[in-house]
């Protein structure tokens, strides 16, 4: 082995064998399908776009981490870190004519340039969906129903759903004398949950911590639910809709600056310090890239995690891939009889496989049971004379003789 | 509208709607089933590689439209050009250890910066296979058959089939007096099919052109088959497989100089200059990386060029999204009876839908024809008096009284 012509993969990124492909293409099956269900459509845009769709309105943190590159036309270019504001651009450039509400979803792999760890990646994958242009409360309480509906379908029973308002937050705040301009600038911090760092900055502020505190500890107050009626509504609409596990928490910031109203969040406690799988609520983000004011609700889960989820939590079987038949020819001249016996089994859509070594009985007898397959059919002198070939299944070991016909019927 | 916040989509990419999706995702389904159908199992590499994966045996026209970037590390990456490199990679550092022959696919998205134009784009999706560490003939026949099979499947009929051998080419310029070590840079001209440069070049290298000619005009002359047995089993075993539609034309060079052995391509004449969907054959890829030394036969469809081909000759319909049910509560105090229906249809996996903009009846009948629902399903005084909603069919106007059980089951 020459060393110096060893290539590995990047760093933070990841090579998925058969076994792995065959989980995240299960789940992910599950989440189109769930998605579907709902009445949303998928669309796609592209791995790149202008950085400035990403750097006009992201947190700090993501553009920092960004993949960012000038082509060769010098075109500042970035590897997409997130899908929402593709999708937005996308709405503006190609969607505006279609009727409202436009409900739509995504699966796509996102960049981000961190030190890799347990549940980060470099090339990781969301899927995401988006109302573009319905009544607030009842997007809201959809969008929450698909999140539940899509986990949980999953396999996935442990987990937390936490519900919050952007504008409740923000009055707590103004209740206790931060001042307004100053609010947004917090966000981060209740966001991470840095509580320390929070205490220092609103008592800087003159703001009265304190009362904040108190007021996040109950969730949220009483008083101020009662200042949103569209967000009671949401939540007497998600009653009606079967959701009736989850905890009010008006210290869910989202981070970003352009949400407005609900917001939520899932977590599942097993996965410790990366245990967030899903974020949304509503946001007002179509008119900062150039289009109308309209609102949007939406989530996003994070597939990596997602799986990592349910590898720790469920014993929901994945299905594997099957062979239902593996054909060894005992000889070379018997080599024909096998491949127009696999080509009818194939046309009926029967999954099959043949020994395209060459190789003795007991090899492929081996070959066949690393593979999988349920059964082999064994193709010689005899299985030609009588017009019939043996089968044999590889868990009972049974062993019988069967027409062609027999064989594709079975 | 701010015009100077309207970003655009980089050039020469694309975004895709949920009509375009749907048909992208039909046709990708189509493709993967008939891959495990015959065996193979899919894997995943990364978008981005180390560049020199590419630049250590890739053609020049593939480095110089490469996306090359530095990542914040200051490693040197591209975005993968084409997938047998980056398989071939994964194998070495994840599969060795797989029993043979190891039978993979792939499907994903690749990246050339090239002048935008009908058939081309700067991100393009390609399907491949690979079998590793088989017989030769055998995993060329399987390949090659497959190739037909994921073409027709996918509603292709009018397309053609040919078969080289880059033996054969490679004696045919020798027998004309081409000096050996001047062969290998004729393939690129041969692959272009660049007749008037070619007769240029090996005339200058004291090269007979009139033969070479004369032979590629043959097809592959019998004089050179009967060097080939491998090759006359493979073409044997494809006969055996059902694919009898094919022409022999000894002048595929595919461009690339680490094949061996079998080449072919599929061209689909309707798609004029862009007319190659398909191409593959037996390489010897996997020392070059640092792997033993194991031949890989393998092919790679352009899917989007496929997707053209079957636009332009086929009539496949392609199904679209279905949605059962669009449910309309007459008033706002109705809306938990829909809520509580939907929930009971989505449950039952059934696709459907409802009003989230407290719209008025006729604009909610509108929106459902729109969205191309099948029923509506009304909810009013009425219906929840007698505990019958109102489905009526979207199609035949017939209007009947259901209960909610009747409909789940219906």
């Amino acid at each position: 082995m020459i060393l110096s012509n060893m290539i590995k993969r990047p760093r933070g990124t990841r090579d998925f064998v058969p076994e792995v492909m065959e989980k995240r293409k299960f789940i992910e099956k599950i989440l189109r399908r769930r998605a579907e269900i709902y009445g949303f459509r998928e669309i796609g845009t592209p791995t790149f776009e202008d950085i400035r769709l990403f750097t006009m309105r992201s947190s700090e943190s993501i553009i920092k981490e960004m993949y960012d590159f000038k082509d060769k036309g010098d075109r500042h270019l970035a590897l997409r870190p997130e899908l929402t504001a593709p999708a937005m651009r996308m709405y503006i450039e190609e969607m505006q004519s279609y009727s409202k509400p436009l409900k739509i979803f995504y699966f796509g792999n996102c960049f981000r340039y961190e030190r890799p760890q347990m549940g980060r990646y470099r090339e990781f994958w969301q899927f995401g969906v988006e109302i573009i242009g319905a009544e607030k409360s009842m997007a809201e309480a959809e969008v929450i129903s698909l999140a539940c509906d899509c986990i949980s379908s999953s396999g996935l029973q442990d987990y937390n759903l936490r519900i919050g308002h952007i504008g409740i937050l923000m009055d707590i705040l103004r209740d206790a004398d931060v001042p307004h301009d100053k609010i947004r600038s917090l966000m981060t911090l209740i966001d991470k949950k840095d509580m320390e760092c929070l205490k220092k900055e609103i008592r800087s502020m003159g703001g009265n911590y304190g009362q904040i505190e108190e007021s996040l500890n109950e969730g949220i107050p009483n008083k101020y639910m009662d200042r949103y009626e569209d967000f009671k509504r949401m939540l007497y609409y998600l009653d009606n809709l079967g959701i009736k596990e989850y905890t009010l928490d008006a210290g869910i910031a989202r981070g970003l600056d352009y949400y407005d109203g609900t917001v939520f969040e899932v977590d599942v406690d097993k996965l410790g310090a990366e245990k967030q799988i899903c974020g949304g609520g509503t946001y007002s983000l179509l008119e900062l890239f150039g289009g109308e004011k309209l609102l949007t609700t939406g989530f996003g889960i994070g597939f990596d995690r997602l799986l990592m989820a349910i590898e720790k939590t469920s014993d929901m079987s994945i299905p594997t891939r099957k062979i239902k038949y593996f054909i060894i020819p005992l000889e070379e001249k018997f080599r024909k009889y096998a491949l127009s016996l696999i080509t009818r089994l194939r046309c009926a859509d029967v999954p099959c496989d043949l020994d395209i070594s060459g190789r003795s009985l007991s090899k492929c007898m081996k070959y066949a049971h690393v593979i999988g397959s349920e059964n082999v059919i064994i193709i010689g002198e005899n299985e030609i004379n009588e017009g019939k070939y043996t089968v044999k299944n590889m868990i009972s070991g049974v062993q019988k003789m069967m027409t062609l016909d027999e064989i594709i019927e079975s």
